[in-house]
């Protein structure tokens, strides 16, 4: 109806964000810096872009998620569009439809965006196949969750400056984590050292080959790192197999102060929420003035108005 | 505040659309007409008519629905109104509020439309006496399901041109089916042949009484059919009755590409979803070239967003 | 990015609205009046302010409530906020989130106004000191629940002019009622004598330093009153104690005609909703002339609306 939206400065390669794999660095940072000026939008009086006007974005979410869904659903309507939510689980899957079919109904409705949680790895992807619109995953099983590392990217950026040189140690649950393996991608990508830290137990095999070092005990993995992210541990998903105790893996690798020390004295301390208390991290260094646990949430909406925007000139029609 | 939306074109009779009984060929055609520029706005990059701008829809659903609930959700969205979702299974009706009660409760919030689901047949036409705004039936147990029925003639009409003369067959589960029922309605004023097909427990008593032909095997009910229309398997509406299996059933009356073959060589397949694959209708003709399942859902987007925009003529002080 | 809206005529004294304790007469009517011209708004064709343009409201329920939940839903879109739900009891909770983490987490989504019920008195008030932007305490256990206080206050306005020199009495369950505890102060404040009505199990000891006559008997309690508000008979708070038997429940309390005829000639009829029709009211009465039920709906929108604009004076960065 009237002219469409200027194109953005910078587009993704491709119309789907499906993961970190595959995204150059040039890409991620230009990302990040479109990102800085969604930060400044939402601190403004009227949060309001108007880049997404009457574009269609529908968040078809097949496993429950708080802060994420929520973190889309603004992010969508700060850049004007209209939000749909879809919670599959309550609906159409009971009726035994299949994905595809869920996906086929959504995409003839004329979305411009599909943004998709799926327990299963892989699935957005095939999903992805099959739609005319552009599709973000919003974390698909143990595969990736693409924002989430752009989100920590950005924070740690605001506080480091840059992020090639840094050591970041990525502790805990590593083997049902799709935020370690998105973040050990783009951290990779963008020149920092990366360490995964845990018990043997929860370290997938194999893990060494996407670049990381392994440690097993926090004393090492923590030494002279620069961040230290910690990650739930998602005894939900460990059906059947090895549940740790949780005071056992307190112990061992829950980061409280005396464990904090071990980094640099400057080291910072991150999570992706929701967060176990005295399970993985001790309260005292959640909220105490080394965490960017809070600043993360707040990225969170940044990145995904960043995202939004940058696919937005890959949309049908524009 | 502002001036009032120029009114449309068409106006349907009344303040609600209750059920396709009682509607005259004149105001289907009409409706289907608006439909066709809805179809055009949906396709645009700006989504976007201001016709309900500061108006307040109310989807009410007693009974879950993905599609349809999303189809109306979107198509109020796409018409500038500001829409409401009510899921009520999860809410006052468990506390024991009346049916009436929660329409009256709602209807004081002033609201402009209500868009109404509910298990029992009836219980629409029940609400809109009581209330003020207008009432769209979304359905209400095995009675009517106008817009779907909208919407299966509006895609109909785009492939074969118009709906006189046509032969659709109607298969499956009649018994239980409120679509069945609209789409007999909708289609005989129009002036089609229609038949309805399947095995005799899924027959209600007296369906010929609507003017239909009626075929309990797939050779004979699909000789000559323009359009072949097949029903979900309501399995979860059984209770207590005749469940067949599902092995006897797809082979007796599922469609494949077999049975297909019997219909006219230019003949169309249409569902309205979710599908039963591999129970009333194989993948290969669900997904096939002559299927025109996507389209009827991005039909039905239009189609509400068509009768929304009819309605609007009678809205509180328009 | 645009101008800031102009600031209203009349502010809240601080940030947030957590309860009636602690307004004066002066806020509340102030109130009241900003209140009817919203009254007018929701009356328009258009049902539009801009007043929260770009703003962001999310809506926090740890307790599923229809009619509460959506009356804020509805205030704010039609303030043009954008406004988002959270049912909370569907997600982060079940992973073992706390309370303040999943406000902190809200908040750090940069909203500006939190619409928020917890099933624990406190709850809301302890949720607002840790979070920058403005809280509203939508029922906090049996605690406060300020806006119905003000929608009742507002529907007996618009009937009896004014509210000093009137006799309420409050009728049923006062035990487990936020609803008769925010009504009592805000009445008080107002200079109306007040009065509670109910069995002694349902009445807490010291009620009577709330300022309030009590009594143990309709006959009497109903004596002179202007205004009869019945309260909802909160069987599913009652776990463990003494739960009264609905049929002698309704014998010695539930409101009749026979029972209401005790009042004043002109006395009207009022309760929160949902109703527990046979229980504490008869549907004679429910659905009489006195009644003012449907009128406290609409004035809770209303109420809503001129909450959310008088905060807009408190919102960050106005």
């Amino acid at each position: 109806m009237n002219a469409p939206p200027p194109p953005t400065a910078i587009a993704l390669p491709n119309r789907h964000l499906l993961g970190i794999e595959g995204m150059s660095a040039a890409e991620i940072l230009a990302l990040l810096d479109l990102a800085e000026e969604a930060v400044e939008v939402s601190r403004q009086i009227e949060k309001k872009k108007t880049v997404l006007r009457g574009r269609t974005q529908i968040n078809l979410f097949f496993e429950a998620s708080t802060r994420t869904q929520s973190s889309f659903e603004l992010a969508g309507k700060r850049l004007g569009a209209d939000v749909m939510n879809m919670a599959v689980a309550n609906s159409a899957v009971k009726k035994g439809e299949t994905l595809i079919d869920t996906a086929m109904t959504l995409n003839a409705m004329r979305p411009d965006i599909l943004v998709v949680r799926h327990h299963a790895a892989g699935a957005v992807e095939l999903l992805a196949q099959k739609v005319s619109c552009s599709v973000i995953n919003a974390g698909d099983g143990v595969h990736e969750h693409p924002t989430q590392a752009l989100l920590d990217a950005l924070t740690i950026r605001r506080h480091k400056g840059a992020i090639d040189q840094l050591t970041v140690a990525i502790c805990g649950d590593i083997a049902h984590s799709r935020v370690a393996r998105s973040n050990i991608l783009l951290l990779n990508a963008l020149g920092a050292r990366v360490r995964v830290v845990g018990p043997s137990t929860l370290l997938p095999t194999g893990i060494e080959r996407l670049g990381v070092d392994v440690f097993t005990d926090m004393r090492s993995g923590l030494a002279d790192a620069d961040i230290v992210m910690m990650l739930r541990l998602q005894r939900e998903r460990m059906e059947g197999s090895f549940v740790p105790s949780v005071r056992e893996y307190f112990h061992f690798f829950g980061l409280d102060e005396a464990k904090l020390a071990w980094a640099k004295p400057d080291a910072l301390v991150m999570h992706p929420g929701p967060m176990n208390r005295g399970v993985e991290i001790d309260s005292a260094v959640a909220d105490g003035r080394r965490s960017l646990i809070g600043e993360q949430v707040e990225m969170g909406v940044a990145v995904r108005m960043a995202v939004l925007e940058a696919l937005a000139a890959h949309l049908p029609n524009a």
